[in-house]
């Protein structure tokens, strides 16, 4: 499988990390989400909104969106329940991430740590404010809790990860929330667990 | 069932428009999204967010996030595929909608229609051009498709219709995008269409 792949893309991670545990091999071709002024042609006709991750099948079909990747790579594996409920209460936390988490620490930290533009001091503060709101509940959730759904290591945990393990680039400190940080080594010491930089 | 609503709200909508194909009677609490003093405590221990839609299946088990309650309701009905690289494609639209349509629309709707607080006018200027991408990109995908999966009305239709269906009360003409316009009123004339205010 081809991977349409940015280093630095914490969406991207996500799946580089799920393929790793399930020994999933992936050609990785490199895209630029530093540089705005790139339209990425490259992903013209693949994703409608041409961002990254892209997996492209052996067999042509292509997917886009790191949530619907993970639940279409995990789907038969341990990394995702068979049963009904468990399953939705997964999805609920991968959409829980696209709509709370990433939108606010991903965008701090793309601010933080690579934004080549001014922007306005209150788009950094606004999106960290909500940050650490989606943080109280995440810590809420995992106070007590060694996973986010019956105490299994999912597709759940490897998106959440994603960008909470990174919460000190975009200018947050994990500290403050010490389920969280419990549960973001117990994740970092999983079996096949590789980092963002591998 | 019971779901925790807001009339209002595009992401309770979605529920009460499958449900209303599915032919599940949803008993409704009505929650208020406009006040956005009130901390929503009725919530609590619900959702992680406090965000409405929220359903509670009659054995008592709570499920957050309008994406994956459309899939878990959806599961084994005509609204979802069977085949596992279709379904991937209605969970990307799913994902799609989340990140890129209600986070633009929905509160642009929000600023212009419900918002009892003063905004910087960039705010709204920015969530609109935002959510035209995100039309740009679906006008796209929909030129030549009569639906967004393998030709067959699913979840991914009804969770994208909410808000879209809206865009004039976020201050945008569907006008523009023929194919959506033309997609919004298919969607409008599928059996056992309701209405938001229904």
């Amino acid at each position: 499988m081809l991977l349409h792949d940015a280093p630095v893309s914490g969406n991207c991670y996500k799946v580089r990390l799920l393929a790793s545990h399930l020994g999933i091999e992936l050609e990785r071709v490199e895209t630029d989400v530093i540089d705005r002024s790139n339209p990425r042609e490259s992903l013209n006709g693949l994703n409608p909104m041409r961002q990254v991750p892209v997996l492209v099948l052996d067999d042509g079909r292509v997917l886009a969106e790191s949530g619907a990747i993970l639940l279409y790579l995990a789907e038969g594996s341990g990394y995702i329940p068979d049963d009904p409920f468990h399953r939705a209460q997964v999805t609920q936390w991968l959409f829980f991430e696209q709509h709370e988490l990433e939108p606010n620490l991903g965008v701090a930290r793309f601010l933080l740590q690579f934004a080549q533009f001014e922007y306005p001091p209150r788009l950094l503060s606004s999106k960290q404010h909500a940050g650490r709101e989606a943080l109280v509940a995440l810590e809420a959730h995992l106070t007590g809790r060694r996973f986010l759904v019956e105490e299994e290591y999912s597709i759940a945990d490897i998106a959440v990860y994603a960008y909470v393990h990174m919460a000190q680039e975009s200018g947050i400190e994990l500290i403050d929330y010490p389920a969280v940080l419990e549960w973001v080594l117990l994740v970092a010491a999983q079996p096949g667990h590789i980092r963002i930089s591998q």
